[in-house]
C-alpha cells in the first residue's frame, strides 16, 4: 500500500503509526491532527523511530484536501480520558460523534475514496456514522471491532491453558463494549472444542479474567496502546498483502442492518464477506443484545 | 537458541539452514555433512547470504565430536534423488536407515542431550529410529510429520475459497507418506466446519488437489525444498520462542506406542503433551491404518 | 537473550517493551516500577499487543529480588516532565540521580551481574553514576548515548541530499545534551565525505536542522518515545545477535576516564572495545569542551 | 510492488523468489521459465513455503504476453553449470547472450516498461545488452553488480576483525567477475580507513581470502544462491520502500559509456543517479582494466 493517512494522533494514533512504520505496511504515512505541532513532534520522532532498522517510510504532513491521496485512512482522533471518568460508552459517544461530524464531511468533500479503518469509541457506532457521513460502500468503511478483546480472551486461554495465543482460534463478538461476549463454541485448540473440555463456569470465569484484564490495563496506565495498535496493524497488514484474513472487525452484518464485531474477509478493496459464527441458544441471546445495544447507541446520534 | 546443528546440507538441509539464518533463529549455526566441501561451500554461500539484512548468525563446522554443544540438531541427511525412481517410502527407508545407523551412533557417543528434530524420510519411521538408536527420552526426539502436508491443505482450501491460509484451520494426520489423510473434521473457516458447508465429494476433491501439489513439485523438481524448511522454520520458531505452539509434527502417541503426524504444544523443552483431534469413524479408520503401515515400515529396520 | 529488565515503564519505558517484544529480542521481558498498578497495565498491554503477530515474548513482573535472574537490565526510570520546564540536564539530573541511588544498591544487593543499557538522562552522567553504585565493570555499563542523535543527523542528511539514511554512515559523538556536536568529518555517502562535498556553513545548516527536529519533538508532545525506543532495541539486538555491531553508546573512554557517546563494538559481553574516530581540530575541540560538561555535571553529584 | 516477474526459475531463480516471498517484497510474484513443469513445481513449493509464516504473496505463471503488468522484472535465466567447466565468463556469455536473445525481444513486443534487474552472469555485459535489446532508459536496466562481491568482502573484514559486516562500509567496484577490485580507500570502521590502520599486503590478504570465499562456494556446490538471492532481495527493497538506498549494483556510468558495479541510489524509478568513488592511483587503474574488459567482452557479441 503506497500512502495510509492517521487522523488523530494521540496515544492511539501514534501507537499506530509507529507499528505500521515498524512493520512497513506502506511506503508513506500522512499524520493528519488539529494540533499540528504534534504532528511535527510525531513525525520526526517516528522518522528518527525507524533508523538502522532497515525501515524506511516516509511520514508527512499534508493539508487535509490531500487526504484523497490515501489509499486507507486509519480514523483514531477522539479523546481517552473521557473514558477514565466513566466506563460509559454513551458518554464517550457524546464527545467522538462531534469528532467526527468534522472529519467526516472533509473526507467527503474532498473525494476521498479509499478505505477507512476505524478506532475510534464506541468503535461499532462510530464506524457506523463514519460510513452513513463519508456515503463510502459499508465495504470500504470497517473498525477494529472485536479484534483486540479477541486477543485478549486468546491471552487469557493461553496463559490458563499453556498454549500459544495462535494455537487458540475463536472469536469474541459483538460490540465492542460492555455488551460484547466470548463465543465459547467457537473456541478450539487442536480441534477440541473448548466447550466440551471445560465447564461454563469455567468458561465464565476465563471470559472474567480475559475483562479484568482489559480494565486493569484501562485503569493502571489511562488507556489502551499496544493491544490497539496491534490489532490495527493486524488488519492493515490483511488490506496491504490481500491475502483474504478472516477477522473479527466491527463490520456492516446486513441481517441485522447494523455493524458489530464478528469475522469477515478483508482484503485490499475492504470487506469481501462475512460470516456468520455457528452460536449456542444462550450466546445467540447475548448477539441479540448487543445488536440492540449498539443499535440504541446508534439512535442516540 | 543459541546454537543449532544441521546434519545433511543438501537442497533440504541448506534451505532450511538459510531459513533459520533469515529468521534469526539462533545465534550460531552449525553445518554437518559427510562432504566438508559442501559444508564449507554452503558456510560461505549462507555467510554473504545475510550481509545488508540486519541478520548475523555465525555459520560454522565443527568436528562431530562437539555435536554436544548444540541445544538443537536437524537431522536432514538422506538422498533425495531416490524418490526420483520410486514413490515408495520403503526403498527411500532402505537408504535413510543406514544414514540414522551412521549419525545416531555419534549423537550417543558425544553425548548429545538436545534436541532433535528430524526432517528425513519416511518422517515418522525414520523419528522412531533415530529416538531409539540415541536413546533420548521420546519428547526430545520429534520430527516435521504432517506439518508441511497440513499446509498443503491450508494452500489448497486458501485457493478453492479465497481465504488466506492462516485462516484455515485443522489438520493433516498421520503418517507424512501416502496413508496420511485430512481430518475434514477439525478444518474451520471462521467457526465453521468444512464439513458441514461441502460435501464428502468436494472434500476429496480437495484432498486430491493438495495431493496433486506435492507430486507436481517432487516431478517437476526432483524434491520439495521451500515447503518443508519453511515447516521447519515454524517448528524451530515453536522451540526457540517457547510460546508453547501446537503444531502436528510427528511425535509419539503413547496409545498407538508409535511415531505420528498429530498435535502437539512444541515448546524449548520438546514435546510437552500431545492433542486427540475428535474424529469421525472413516477418519479413525484411516488414522488406524496410518499407524499400522508406519508400524509395518518399522517393523521391516 | 532470555530475559531482559526494564526498569521504569513510563512512555519510554513501555515503548522500549513494545519494541523489543515486537522484535522478539528476548523470550522473557520483566517489568520493574514503582507503581505496581502501571506494570500491571502494561503487562497486559503488551501481552494482547503481540497476539496475532507470531510473537510470543513472556511479560512478567517480579520483585526486585530476582533481578539477577536478568541477562541484562534497561534503566529507564525518571520523570520526562522534567525537561519540559527546562532545557538544562542539571535540572534533570537533579531529580534522576536519585533514582539511581534508590535501584542501583537494589541490583548491588541482589547480586546482579548482567548488562545495563541506561536510557534515563542525563545519559552520560547517569550511566557513570550506574556504574559507580552498581559496581560493574565499566564494559558492562553503558547508555544509548549519541545513538538518537545520530539517527536524527542520519535523518536530516537522507532528506536533504535524498538518499537513505541507512546510506548516511558518520557519528554524532560527545554527550547526548547540548555539547554534543556531529563529526563531520566521519560523515560519508557512497564513500564521499560530506566535508568534501558541503562547506562548513552548509553543514552547520544540516546540524542546525538535526537539533531542531529534536526539540520540535520534546515540545510538542513533551517527550521523544519512538526514536529512543528503537535505538535501544538497536543496542538490544546488536547484544543479542552478538554480531560485533559498531554503535555510538555511551561508553567508558579510558583515555578521557570519563563516560561519552562514541562508537563502541556492543557484543553479549558489552563493550568489548571502542573506536577513536579521527576528528579536525575543530572537531578536537568540541569533544574536548564536551568532554568538560560531563565531567562537571559528574561531579555535582 | 504489486507485482514482480523472475524469468528463469533455476536455483539462482528459484531462491531469489523464496527470499522474496519471505521478506513479503510483493504481493504478487509471476514465474517464467521454458520449463512449465518447474514453474508450476517452484509455484507449489513456494505457496507451501510461506504457510504459518504470516507471508502471503500470490505466486503465479502467466503467458509471456502478460509480462508488462509485471512492475519489475528479475532476469535469472541461464545454466550455472557452464561456469563448473570453466572459470571464464567469455565462455558463459556464449551462452547466455543467447538466452537474452530469446527474452528481451519478447519484453519489447509486449510493451514492458517497468524495471529489470539482471542477475544473469556475465553481470555486466548482460545488463549492457539487456538494456539494448530492450531500449529502455539506461536508468530502468540495471544488475546486481558488485553487491555480493561487496557483501563477501565485507564478511571477510568481519570475521578477521571481529567487527558486524553491517559496520564495514565500502565498495568492490568494477566488473562482477575477475577483475573487479576492493576499493580499500572507501573500506572504514567507525570513521577509520581501514587503508590507514593496515599495510597493502594485509589488505591483499583480505582480498585474496574474499576471492576465496567465492571460489570456495562454487566450486563445493556448483553455484551460489543464498548471498545472490540475498543481495537481489537488497536491491529489491530498495526499489519498493523507495529508501533511495545506495547500492554498488552495475548500472551505467556515462563517463565510461559502460554498465559496471559502482554505488547509485537505487529508487522505485530505477537508478536516480550514481556516484563517483575517490580511489587512489592504483585503484584508478584497476577500475579502467576493469572497464576495458567488460567493454571488450560487450564488443565479441
Amino acid at each position: 500500500m503506497k500512502r495510509i493517512g492517521i487522523i488523530g494522533v494521540g496515544h492511539v494514533g501514534s501507537t499506530v503509526a509507529y507499528t505500521l512504520v515498524r512493520q512497513q505496511l506502506c511506503t508513506e504515512l500522512v499524520l493528519f491532527d488539529k494540533n499540528s505541532e504534534l504532528t511535527e513532534a510525531e513525525r520526526h520522532d517516528l522518522m528518527a523511530g525507524q533508523v538502522g532498522q532497515h525501515s524506511s517510510v516516509k511520514i508527512m504532513t499534508l493539508p487535509v484536501e490531500q487526504v484523497n491521496t490515501c489509499d486507507l485512512v486509519i480514523f483514531a482522533a477522539g479523546d481517552i480520558s473521557i473514558l477514565q471518568h466513566s466506563t460509559d460508552r454513551f458518554a464517550e459517544l457524546n464527545y467522538t460523534k462531534t469528532v467526527v461530524a468534522e472529519w467526516a464531511p472533509r473526507l467527503r468533500a474532498n473525494k476521498f475514496t479509499g478505505l477507512i479503518l476505524n478506532i475510534t469509541n464506541p468503535c461499532d457506532v462510530i464506524t457506523q456514522y463514519l460510513q452513513k457521513l463519508t456515503g463510502l460502500p459499508h465495504k470500504r468503511v470497517f473498525g477494529t471491532g472485536t479484534t483486540l478483546d479477541t486477543a485478549r480472551m486468546q491471552v487469557t486461554v493461553s496463559e490458563q491453558l499453556a498454549v500459544a495465543t495462535d494455537s487458540v482460534t475463536g472469536y469474541v463478538l459483538g460490540e465492542h463494549g460492555n455488551s460484547q461476549f466470548v463465543a465459547w463454541s467457537s473456541v478450539c485448540i487442536a480441534g477440541n472444542g473448548l466447550t466440551e473440555r471445560f465447564t461454563q463456569t469455567e468458561l465464565d470465569h476465563f471470559e472474567e479474567l480475559t475483562s479484568k484484564g482489559a480494565w486493569t490495563t484501562i485503569s493502571g496506565k489511562g488507556y489502551t496502546s499496544y493491544g490497539i495498535a496491534n490489532q490495527a496493524a493486524v488488519v492493515v497488514a490483511a488490506i496491504t498483502t490481500n491475502a483474504h484474513a478472516v477477522l473479527p472487525v466491527t463490520n456492516y452484518a446486513v441481517a441485522e442492518q447494523c455493524y458489530l464485531g464478528h469475522p469477515a474477509v478483508v482484503t485490499r478493496e475492504g470487506i469481501e464477506r462475512d460470516f456468520t459464527v455457528p452460536l449456542n441458544a444462550a450466546e445467540q441471546e447475548k448477539w441479540r443484545l448487543s445488536v440492540d445495544k449498539i443499535k440504541q447507541m446508534t439512535a442516540t446520534i
